[in-house]
């Protein structure tokens, strides 16, 4: 038995509320139950120095949690004057996850950072981050479309990510915090709508597992994947 | 004429939503216009080291701004490695402003750090923060002293904060970003409900200003303070 | 009574050494007491990348304080690897003051930095440090006009700072240490010699005050300004 | 055709050198191919703050690289002043794996600190890193167990790790580096000699995969792991 | 011939003004020539952590150097946010020299930090720094000695240092800047009143040395060190 | 007697490895005793911006150690987040050593980098750096007049480095780590191939040493650096 009750294979509630800031081209407050992660996307018209001249765009992610986001609190990385392994681990796997379905030369010489702040956590921030990150995108692009900056559109399919891990033995998807404190296997998937995988991370916390448990932590991700994907097409309208 | 179309003394709408986040002992979502400012109110059982002994607790602050609350995106502090000396002056100044009405012996050896992270700014960012501050710190001390942990309330009197300017000569209340970037003066004063005053600072920009213009300003501000200490009181309840 | 056993309009002995170091443009060791600060201004023919191509220049401060200028010493921050929320806030406040009395147009594309160095500390360094800074820019500001590099004098009239105080219920000028550590409300004020105000910052330290307390502070710091206006003028001949 | 003219099963040349370095409690230099890793484990009788009264030990790890261990030469991150994010992802993963295989419990009060140094890479140099970190934790637990301070091992299996990819479509086993540079996906996995994952990291880069491609790299790794585990045997006599 | 006209074994004018700035237990102004040095010795009554239990003292030394000492402006360390290698070079040369003439275990559990900045620069900074060092810690000590808290002296002789080089040739006394930046070789030694040798530091710049080039040089500081010895002995009196 | 009963003018045994590793241009394993060094050259054809222009080179050198190359393990310094002041002494005395037999005009607008990373310590590793850095070096340089990419030889003759100390009042050669951390006197000598010295640096440690000491010492580094100077003749065939 969850701690939340839920069936194995259940999501929590998810929740996408568009345009939640006004300034950023692309924003989005995303829900996974009480875990909500504010999404804005800028469009700057400037490349990274190691891109120049190459006629591509770049498209990153930055990460952050809020002092108190967590169950007590936890110092501010700005005061700290460093960002933290995890964090930069997190930012990274964004980055990497949106590019996956982003054509960087339909995109032109511009980046587009998708700055991901955790308001509050309670389990499954990254993917959250990335699920939310894919409608601050679509929503900066569509921009760009609409204002022929762009002639056709670069982002290729939808990605969204999942946890999902072994909690008493048993595979569970979308953890909560109380879960994910407790779990033997910890795995994050990013899917894409066309069926592909963008990334799969599995990590034995309190005991190993085997390729059979592997599969089946991947096809629950599946399940969830495919109602984030429907909750995305939503909030777009 | 003020770009907002705003009389000389009339506020932007003050929005205050309390509980906005779960885990927090006090939390509030303050708005001042399109200016929206989360703070939280944490409690921690530990005081700083040179406080110990002393049988005073401490009440301290500290201020963000997500990356792209701004027209423009500007760079996170956590990935630059360092504060701006700008955000450490507000974080002083909020502090200070909190510390003004609470007895540091009656809140005993505990600490209250207060995060306000700018979701959104345009204009008096410093401001909301510190108006919102204070009702996270109603709302956390007031379950300190439902839970018995206070004998004594340890806070004093209500504060607010608002900016006020001159701009194209004329004195004005609460100023928005757009009035902000082009006022003569501009002044930010840290006010009691008992009428005391615990902060003003007021610094020429493009021109300087008199002593009359001072006391204008400072006569302003309490008509808004007025306003954010009647919102306060109806947030709580 | 105060301790230095001044009245409570009375300054401390103001001395002002001009041209204390051979190699800056700009050089002087002012004296409020006890206090002792080596300003230097060092004229770069230069200007930050954000001004380039305005046609105008740039006058900054830096503030420092030798490891033991004060009763006990204080880790240097050189060493630390950071400058202090309070040093930043310093630096800041003394360039927005000269930059009151620069005309930055007439000034040309070129950059003056004021390095304000505490040698002694006895309360009241930053306004020593910003009173100091006139004389240094005002040296340096001569040379140029002296060697036909600036037709115009930007510098439009004289600046200078003082802090008052309210201790055991008194307003009282130029605070020194003892008072200052022991004040109700701490003020600084930037004034300038046509009668205007640069900056006010008035804190409540211990009590907070009223309108009334804010304009004898004030008033003081007039009697007190007017003083080092003569003695800057003195000083440079 | 692999442009090493490997077979796609074909792992490099496997070299384990134990005894590398004389003041380590164990050291080793392990090689796949031209990629040589330098790893030392190093014994110290204190345990991290947060670990402190739960009677266990703590096995950790630390990654670098020469600044000429790569093709052309990369800025030291000494010299920088801090660790990169992929420094930091690395050497947080082979602290996890080698966790992976300890009973902290029966470490003791004691932390053992894996300090993996790339002296010359060329693909693979965090497998290598973890493959070689297994050997030089059983020789420094061996010395444990030879002097009498620990009674049971706490070594509870053999841990590996090595690479796969998708080159031109193809599933192929330990990338080198002109393999890695061109894969359309790359995949780590950390495998235990007793059949069971530790971690499976799979990241799409130039093309997406789908969950055959994740079984067939799968596979792949068992195949290398093997050889690596009979290495590491073969090394420890 | 020297472009100061000098001698090629004469010094430039030695002043030693003490008891400098008033709060630290010891303080000189030192000046050779134009260079300008204000030394503190600061006691504190802890001693580093390597140290406990030991029953010794520790002298340690900070340097640094104010912006504007120089010809040029050079950044603030503090700013910049790290000291420079050569920094940290003097100041951990200026610690040894002034531990060559200590007895730590006379000096009991206590830490002496001798703070030398730079106030004006024409060559032979760590020179002065080091000769009037030992003047600001004889002051600081001679305090320790009169308050009883010391029984024995711990400070066994004097200490002083100059530099030497070798000009267009010809080895020289007591460096000028315009020397120093045009001398093939460049050298500083460390010497003792009893005629021993702390520190030779003997470095070729253009053009290499020999063993007579090298023997020259410390004979030439010799006779420097003599002058400034008697200068120490009368600057206290 | 030495602890290693080698003859007070006895080197330990010195060898050299070049090509240790494939990627630089130029690289080597020296060794004196246990003390191994590993060194590379990195030619890049890019110059520091403060020498541009000028149509000169550079050579430089950076130093680092690994965290288990000691007795015991010390902190990564790309952890602490900044290099110690000894390495940065190290590091700028070989790129200082190296420069003094190169000629910057012939070496054209290039840098050569020369990383000296620490293998395993036992004293000396600055000098046996530096000796090595010579061969690769050589061998680098030998690679860009092979190429044709120089006319003539940059290396003007070879360069070595060898510490000498006063152990148990005795003068003695080449010390290891438990002479070195018991000795009155520690110096280091870098010597020229035509009989000049590029550097000499004599600290004491317990005790102070005289002329005829000093003299002493550098007799013993002559005999060591003659040494050196056949084994890298040897090495570079």
């Amino acid at each position: 038995m969850r701690p939340s009750g839920r069936a194995p294979d259940e999501m929590r509630t998810i929740s996408i509320e568009p345009n939640f800031t006004r300034h950023a081209e692309g924003s989005v407050l995303i829900g996974f139950g009480d875990t909500r992660v504010l999404v804005t996307a800028s469009i700057e018209e400037r490349i990274p120095p190691w891109l120049r001249g190459k006629g591509e765009g770049w498209v990153t992610a930055e990460y952050g949690m809020l002092p108190r986001a967590t169950h007590t609190r936890s110092q501010r990385e700005a005061a700290k004057g460093k960002q933290s392994g995890r964090t930069q681990e997190i930012q990274r796997l964004i980055g990497r996850s949106l590019r996956a379905v982003t054509d960087l030369k339909l995109l032109g010489e511009r980046q587009i950072t998708l700055d991901c702040d955790v308001i509050q956590a309670d389990g499954g921030t990254r993917t959250a981050a990335i699920s939310g990150a894919w409608v601050a995108l679509r929503i900066a692009t569509n921009k760009l479309l609409a204002a022929g900056l762009l002639e056709k559109d670069p982002i290729l399919t939808q990605v969204a990510a999942v946890s999902c891990g072994i909690y008493q033995g048993n595979p569970v998807l979308d953890l909560d915090y109380d879960e994910d404190s407790a779990a033997d296997a910890d795995a994050n998937f990013v899917l894409l709508a066309d069926g592909k995988i963008a990334e799969a991370q599995a990590t034995a916390e309190g005991a190993t597992y085997d390729e059979e448990g592997l599969l089946r932590l991947l096809r629950l991700a599946r399940i969830g994947c495919n109602q984030i994907f429907a909750a995305q097409l939503k909030a777009i309208g």
